[in-house]
């Protein structure tokens, strides 16, 4: 990960590093002690100290005094836990004068600036670097698929919108997590956002009411407004997910409440994993006061657990949970492939897709069919979450030695990023600013909510690997908010 | 084209028309003799017989009593051409009960039964198939670009919904055809109906009216509906397109009027070419009414003639004119590639973009952009078009030879399909279902508009190659259509 350049001891460190990352040297084991790493290295005694000094300042070892360097277990870092919101109640529901004058100016405007910036350090987008996929299966599938079938680029496929091959691949692998979707009812998307589009297009009418989770993912903010609905923002807690107390009033309060949408497992920014209780309570609730619980599922794969948690599709008995997985940051992101199995509203769905957008590539749903069906997807997951944990970790530890005091955060259970707390008095949207001009891009709290309650939050991306530079843009970070914090 | 096999003369035939296809042997030349068709071959006199008169059936040639054979000109079937309708007044604005129960209900049901069908002859959807694209460059293409980029796949591009290179490209393109789009104003889109579908989304609220042309492609119309807007179909003439009769009154007697959305070359299904004048006119009324002009560009590449015609952007000075153009037809219809440029409304509609499906996929973008700025790109389609004529021809003829009395079409100048007036009392739908039972797939008038106006009319694509199934295939939509004339 990082470059074996620069001083010896660094080359090393990174050696070593890396067999952690790999699991060769597992949690717990000890390390070779100075006199092995001179002797295998042919190093000098500073050096071999030098090396792992470094590596223990980066957080891949702990010294026991008068034993050695042990392979650091989880690390926790030595931070306040973020406190849950009330829980209580909604907030108010938000509409904006015009369907695009609110979220999706304020993300534009973000956006746009992140991309005018010369970023070095992307701590913004949390999806995988490429070399945390297998880009060499990935190529060579794709390249295989072009051979054996010389027409896939100039097929026309007018009449179905999703491959059957692609259809019989979601159904099995829908099958493994439980849910039982037969091969018709799987429609391919342009990833999540065309899904969840498609989703609130067929079940609300302009002027209804949609609940999300608070905080929650911009993009959803964005296309709820787009389409000229009304966002409701629902607490969350951080051990359950979305307040169903908070739901419940706002049932009684909302007569145009059409639709919830939860990312059960792995909340984002959150990084909650719903217990399974909640989960069936929450797909109780939508069947009793029918609404469309929309499931995005896109993080599930990231959890790090010996079993798999359960969808909330699988405890759907009336065909109320709209289930939707993106496959970009599993499989490959440069595909944009989705896929969604719509219940209820199908048929409706179906239709509107094919008045939208038609069909997605056949090329692209081929490769993903291929991929997923094999198993070195289940070996690609398998090599992902423990460097994607040790990439938390690094992000987290470097976050306690480089924030000022007050800061907050909770290491998930898994995922793609943290969800910072900063202390009283630091902006995230000043911070947002202050940082691009230093080539680091985070996502200010503004970008989770149509509300400025996160506005003294942060999400940071750990989907990169964590290098000398990374540590250095948390230092940045961390005399930013300081500056902020102090005046 | 046709498969070399079945009786030798057939198989001559075959290699003679594939001659004239790809203009081996041009209109006007003489064919060689009986005499030299059995030295040349070594055949019988009957052979040879047999050959000429199977080309001169199927419209290749044409028999000079006492002279020869000669490859045939622009085949003028001997039918009426269709009528202009009323060019004074635009129809009534449509909007249906709820914005799924209209014309999407309509079109899933004719696209649901013709997937349910065992089609054998598709006339139904009027792309060109793989065979009249150049499979093995885009393959090769495709495979140097994954080994140049390894990384295509796996990497994220989430603050850009364009790729730079495709951008270039398109920017290109457009100069190409008189328009200039500096490359930030292109915005990559899933074909064409993406396009369309943001256009009027950043254009219009929920109500407001669409003025398009009657006939129309039915995408559009499904597209309309599925946004809660009302459809006011303006007739267009023949000779020039939509009549800006209808569309002055239009805009007095609808001040809910927003956009008007035109095929202005190769009118889908009418296969009109506007005129100069008219474009400029058009340009300039939808200027002086604030009307947004959504034009979508992509058959212009198919017009026969030695001069481009310019697409109405190159006369918009005001940014009224949203720009569309599919890759489908033209480079792939695998990769379901399109473009934009949205002029007044660029900045809009890249946000809806980025809410509602986010970037399109960088390799379809990037094969896109090298295929399109190859010289190869400009060959294809100077091989694709003489094919399409023949096909054209081959399909008016078959029509003519089949067909009962009182059918109606006229030859359009180029494009993938011929819309044809059935005599008076023949209805398209129950034709539809008829030939779909055995099994051939036609598009019925039905398709193309909000009303019943078209009932009496059908689309059938010459975008396949013409075989003998398919000739059997007009035979028997001639026997079904004259079996319902006579009743």
């Amino acid at each position: 990960m990082t470059p074996a350049a620069g001083p010896l001891y660094q080359q090393l460190a990174s050696h070593y590093g890396q067999a952690i990352e790999k699991n060769t040297l597992r949690t717990g084991m000890r390390m070779p002690s100075v006199r092995e790493l001179m002797r295998r290295h042919r190093i000098s005694l500073s050096t071999a100290l030098q090396t792992l000094r470094l590596l223990e300042e980066r957080g891949w070892l702990e010294a026991r005094p008068r034993v050695g360097y042990f392979v650091r277990g989880i690390a926790v870092p030595p931070l306040e836990e973020v406190a849950d919101a009330d829980l209580s109640a909604p907030l108010e529901a938000v509409a904006g004068a015009h369907p695009f004058a609110g979220i999706n100016e304020r993300i534009s405007v973000l956006v746009e600036s992140a991309r005018r910036a010369d970023v070095k350090v992307d701590l913004g987008g949390a999806t995988p670097g490429p070399e945390l996929f297998d880009t060499a299966w990935l190529n060579k599938t794709a390249i295989a698929l072009l051979r054996e079938q010389p027409n896939l680029l100039a097929q026309s496929r007018s009449t179905a919108t999703t491959h059957p091959d692609f259809q019989a691949a979601m159904a099995l692998r829908a099958l493994d997590a439980g849910i039982r979707v037969a091969p018709h009812q799987v429609l391919a998307t342009v990833g999540n956002t065309e899904a969840m589009h498609l989703a609130l297009t067929a079940v609300c009418q302009p002027g209804d009411v949609v609940a999300v989770e608070s905080p929650t993912y911009y993009g959803l903010l964005q296309g709820v407004e787009s389409l000229g609905l009304k966002t409701l923002e629902i607490p969350c807690s951080q051990a359950s997910g979305i307040s169903l107390e908070a739901l419940d009033l706002a049932v009684r309060t909302q007569p145009r409440l059409r639709a919830v949408v939860v990312v059960p497992d792995l909340q984002m920014p959150l990084g909650t994993l719903m217990p399974d209780a909640q989960k069936a309570a929450l797909a109780a609730f939508c069947r009793t006061h029918d609404l469309a619980l929309v499931e995005d599922d896109s993080y599930r794969p990231f959890v790090e657990a010996n079993e798999r948690p359960r969808p909330i599709k699988s405890w759907d008995t009336s065909g109320h949970v709209v289930y939707c997985e993106s496959l970009n940051k599993t499989l490959a992101p440069g595909l944009r492939q989705g896929w969604m199995s719509a219940g209820r509203w199908h048929e409706r769905i179906q239709m509107l897709k094919f008045a939208q957008s038609r069909n997605t590539p056949a090329f692209s749903q081929l490769l993903a069919a291929r991929w997923v069906g094999a198993p070195a997807f289940e070996r690609h997951l398998q090599r992902l979450r423990p460097r994607l944990r040790v990439q938390r970790e690094q992000a987290a530890q470097a976050i306690a030695r480089h924030f000022p005091a007050g800061t907050r955060l909770r290491l998930p259970p898994g995922g793609l990023s943290l969800w910072v707390q900063l202390p009283a008095g630091v902006r995230s949207s000043v911070l947002f600013r202050e940082a691009l001009r230093e080539g680091i891009r985070i996502a200010p709290g503004a970008m989770f909510s149509n509300t400025d309650r996160y506005e003294h939050f942060i999400r940071v991306s750990c989907a990169q690997a964590f290098t000398e530079q990374t540590d250095e843009a948390y230092r940045v970070l961390g005399r930013l908010a300081a500056a902020q914090a102090a005046v």
